[in-house]
């Protein structure tokens, strides 16, 4: 992976793929899948929306970093593993056999299997809407990243990539509400 | 158009697609393009990044409510004129001959060449981080929107849809910071 400049973080999430958010609480290196995640201005600042129900979430409280990964469409089905698993009963990087990436600016490890990894600080909490503002402080991007087919989640347990739809209805249903 | 359940909201906005977003000050109506958005909860809460650079911003602020309408991808070339015209100078309506659809619980349009139409209240304004609360109050789609190809921004001046990349950026130049 090359760094990539902070200015250009606005491209990997503007187009709203599903990303992978690592922690760490020093003792374990945790992930999650989020597509709730939307750009809130030029220079690096996102905002994610999570809370308390997810187990990375109160690591994301005590130590205010992460990294944000995105993964290529061929990482789909350890983004659902990732996305219907919890790191409060089993290690996420082992069972998917992801390879962590040493971080420069923040603990935990990005994830060397995807195009890119946003080194980020929590900048807020805000609580009430379940939205954390990150900034990111520093990022690193595979070559070709800008061409790479990422994952977009309908939401449905559906996926789109490159003009494709891949259903993983089967896998996602225990963490979709009733109705979709 | 068809009435959509409320609960199916999120299936529009999480995948990242482009919206434009209607406003109504009582004498004008206007759109913004707007690509910075994200699901905060199931139930139809949305969030949405912009500020008052915008000039829609002045009549959101005032009247409290929008329309989030969903175009398809054909709808490209009308997405980068709203975007990179202002309300303060000319009617986004007229300029792109979109067909205004009257909505059933806010006062702004909707958009009839549109996918979907979600009609919001805003619940919140979160001035510091640029990002608004939206909550959802009736949504309308057409026949077959879960298939159809919506606009994804890169960021940079061109869009993804459908496997496809599309390069609006000498259209856009204008409206894009230094090194995108």
């Amino acid at each position: 992976m090359q760094p990539l400049s902070i200015d250009r973080v606005s491209t990997l999430i503007e187009r709203g793929p599903v990303v992978l958010v690592t922690t760490s609480d020093g003792q374990q290196d945790n992930v999650m899948t989020v597509s709730w995640t939307m750009v809130t201005g030029y220079g690096g600042t996102l905002a994610m929306a999570t809370g308390p129900w997810n187990h990375s979430y109160k690591t994301l409280k005590e130590t205010r970093e992460c990294v944000v990964a995105v993964p290529s469409a061929d990482l789909l089905d350890a983004a659902v593993t990732i996305g219907t698993q919890s790191g409060a009963v089993c290690d996420k990087f082992a069972i998917t056999k992801l390879t962590r990436r040493p971080s420069e600016r923040v603990r935990p490890p990005g994830i060397e299997e995807c195009l890119a990894n946003i080194e980020c600080r929590v900048v807020e909490f805000l609580d009430r809407h379940n939205i954390i503002i990150l900034e990111a402080v520093a990022a690193h991007a595979v070559e070709g990243w800008e061409a790479a087919d990422m994952l977009h989640a309908v939401g449905d347990g559906t996926f789109l990539t490159g003009g494709k739809r891949l259903d993983r209805r089967d896998a996602m249903r225990a963490k979709l509400p009733p109705g979709l």
